[in-house]
């Protein structure tokens, strides 16, 4: 398989930090797409992988997986895109296109497993797979998106996992004109949640711990604001909500939010990987046909649909641009959530 | 209000045995149905009221919510039944009939709160409410139900909570032709599910934890039993399920069978209310956006709903009929699961 070298940002230990690195991308065959990368949106995700939060993380890594680049070479076989267009990547580069969830658009579910943007395993290359922090990629078409070309390209990078994490479930779960959504935490997910859920329709309520985020939630576009401390406003939005998107990055309690849920109403954990504390009581599930549960970023024909609304909507990540040797202190800055609402790298700063 | 005195079999005490007492029940009003009942189904609730288990029990209390009668008067203004119809009563005897939900034929869901058929408010007598282990009962014809002719009387009772409380979630999630739903536990809600998941065209599968509940599970309409604690088996079966029917009535962890439900899958409580342990891994709802849910008994619209499916399908409760006197030994055998699969009173032994 031929190869090319390009610059890249990784780390080589859990407790080093990410530096520049070289790394080797694969030449496009049939079916790839080979893109400059713009810019790249930095999750969460990425943090917990160079620094091994999970295990599993084999070194060198290279995290990123909110690409929004630029074709500059394509396959024989490609049809998808051409050269010149602005497109993305999000959090998957395959999956075995077979099973029964595959053949459904659900990638982000395939059973045998889905390969992630990076530290997945590259089929082609034999070594894990390298992320948006670098100059280009090559990625199958199929797992190419198209970006409209009226969004700001850096704003949309973070469309490709916070976007699409909170749009699969506002679609699984019918949000719109004259559904009450509510979002629990105001982070890179919950402001994403809140600008999709106002943009299909949905009346939006954000869920917070402190007063201060209110001012921000409602130009964002949220409706209503609820002290999740206060029992009185907890109070006031019993019954209330058809759909809550968890966005929570660490364990909590949702039984606190339960009741909050309208009959048939579900809490849709998107943050939270673990073991939830405090146990599950089952009264207010049962007595209000209730639901808890999970969802993963989306499938490729729904990051697109996503994509396509956004492009509709204008409708972008509010975002903060670092240069690409800032990425250390970013994610400090990101442990202590200051950033409103999302870094993204100027990928063109690892051109200098 | 005009009452008469009618006799029931109750206790005055949590650890008093049942015997029989008198009550009163009211005269029709013009909405009202009485009944003569003929059998009444005894559920776990019943014997847990009779105890005070969750407390809030109100002494004497009368259990009994799987009614199945004959018309003896009707007021005025009744135009759903007419004397000498079969007819039934479920759990709920009111419910405020204006909130949103009952608006929706929810009324198990009523907001300001529905009234069950013992130890609810009754708001016309001003005491509590009494439950269908007596001669008569005087009902609004609103949550009087009518029972097809062609089923058995006595196998029909059960329907009235342990079918409906299967019904409802199988209907909600859409059990039918194509889809493989799994039940948790054979007693009295485990035994009506798989008679209802397979006339609704259903594959149904039985978790056990005994391998010698097969035969009977088969028997019953089951195509498949997997015995939960055999982890080859339970591998078998990773990923399959549409919907899990969970009726265990005691804690219980259901992680163990999360990972059985296929993407979008749902496991429903209805048996149990607490705190479930061990504690909720958000793995598999988020890796497959999969779902904890519960759901109680079901609408009055409903419960009419599976009684007419039950009439075309004749399905009814395996039973084991019982005389009134003998209520305090079939409280014993149920505690200790010994019985297939729902004791029905011949109500025809209190008049003796
Ligand atoms: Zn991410
Ligand atoms: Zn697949
Ligand atoms: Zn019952
Ligand atoms: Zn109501």
């Amino acid at each position: 398989m031929e190869k090319f070298k390009v610059k890249a940002f990784g780390t080589e230990a859990a407790d080093a930090p990410l530096k520049e690195i070289s790394i080797e991308r694969r030449e496009v065959t049939p079916k790839d797409v080979e893109m400059d990368i713009l810019f790249c949106g930095v999750c969460h995700s990425d943090l917990h992988t160079a620094r091994n939060d999970w295990g599993g993380t084999i070194y060198p890594t290279v995290p990123g997986h909110e690409i929004v680049g630029r074709v500059t070479k394509i396959g024989d076989a490609v049809s998808k895109v051409k050269v010149g267009d602005l497109v993305a990547v999000g959090c998957l580069v395959d999956s075995c296109r077979e099973c029964e969830n595959c053949k459904q658009d659900l990638e982000q579910y395939c059973i045998p497993g889905f390969t992630l943007t990076y530290n997945g395993p590259d089929k082609y290359l034999g070594t894990p797979t390298y992320g948006g922090y670098a100059e280009k990629v090559t990625v199958d078409e199929h797992f190419v998106l198209k970006v409209p070309e009226n969004l700001d390209p850096a704003g949309t990078a973070p469309l490709l996992c916070a976007g699409i994490t909170t749009w699969s479930p506002l679609k699984h779960w019918k949000a719109g004109p004259g559904s009450n959504v509510a979002v629990i935490g105001l982070g890179g997910l919950g402001h994403m949640a809140i600008k999709l859920a106002k943009a299909l329709g949905a009346h939006v309520t954000l869920f917070s711990r402190s007063p201060n985020k209110e001012k921000d939630a409602l130009e964002l576009g949220a409706d209503h604001v609820v002290i999740s401390t206060d029992d009185a406003q907890m109070k006031q939005v019993k019954g209330k909500f058809d759909l809550i998107i968890d966005t929570v990055p660490y364990v909590h309690d949702v039984n606190h939010y339960m009741s909050t849920l309208r009959v048939s109403g579900t809490l849709v954990l998107v943050g939270f990987f673990g073991n939830l504390e405090e146990m599950i009581n089952t009264d207010p599930l049962i007595m209000g046909r209730r639901a808890i549960a999970g969802s993963v970023i989306g499938g490729i024909a729904e990051t697109q649909e996503m994509l396509d609304f956004c492009g509709k909507h204008n409708i972008t990540a509010d975002i903060e641009i670092i240069r690409m040797q800032d990425i250390n202190e970013a994610y400090e800055r990101m442990l202590k959530s200051d950033v409103h609402y999302r870094f993204v790298v100027d990928m063109s700063s690892l051109k200098n």
